[in-house]
């Protein structure tokens, strides 16, 4: 079965930029309401439009499938059938062997960053860049798919 | 934008097993909760799965996305992520220069038969077959997606 291991932390200033070695706009929505045991969602960056399905449980190890679909029919579906959607930079920093990806959100969730970092073991040592903040890997508000729903300007206090 | 044109009619009687030329036995489950608007089904037949995003509108005209996935992500998809699930036997009559799909249900949906048709043109005439009963397009409970959480076994009247 695909997995992915995956934590996620908050960032504690803009000292992660001076790393990024490239970055890329994304955009994506997510179809079918919430409460399923799976988030279906439609990316589409760039020249590409991805359908993701991932299991909506809690933590760092989730089922995932993801397909290349034709970006014309990943625009319609992301205007036409989505009800959540945001859209983010995510910008990439290669660091201790290991691909950070911090999320510059945008829209109702400008001001939010979230820094990911995909791993092959659960257990695995993760050294801490200095720009690194609090984890919220278990925190579900941070998903992306409860951020197109509840964006992060939306939150009373963050 | 792809559009799936079909209708959906009950049948009065068991005479259309006589120009049934093939079958086919099909296992299909939704991802993600009512709700939306669209429904997600991954579906099991034979020796292939399909990943299908349909437009969750009623009537007979619905945007409908479709890929082929790898049989074994569907199984597990179809096993651990789906929260509505049902079998049934399709059945293919060719008639009139139209297929019809003759889906029998099996499972909880026992004893339901339903006709489809798919169409170039919503206002296209359909030569009526004789075993051919109401029509259900505008019936959401006939609904695969409706089917597989509100099975007809579990309905009241019908």
């Amino acid at each position: 079965m695909p997995v992915e291991i995956e934590r996620k932390f908050l960032v504690v200033d803009d000292t992660w930029r001076w790393e990024v070695s490239r970055h890329r706009a994304m955009q994506q929505g997510y179809l079918g309401a919430p409460g399923g045991k799976a988030s279906i969602r439609v990316r589409l960056e760039g020249k590409r439009a991805l359908l993701n399905v991932k299991a909506a449980v809690m933590g760092a190890v989730r089922a995932e499938y993801e397909y290349e679909i034709p970006l014309e029919e990943g625009r319609e579906m992301f205007d036409n059938l989505c009800i959540g959607r945001l859209e983010k930079t995510r910008h990439y920093i290669d660091r201790d062997g290991l691909t950070w990806e911090v999320d510059e959100f945008h829209g109702d969730n400008d001001g939010l960053v979230v820094a990911e970092v995909e791993l092959i073991d659960p257990q695995q040592e993760i050294p801490r860049p200095a720009w690194l903040g609090r984890e919220v890997t278990e925190e579900p508000k941070y998903y992306n798919h409860s951020l197109s729903l509840k964006p992060f300007r939306s939150w009373h206090a963050h």
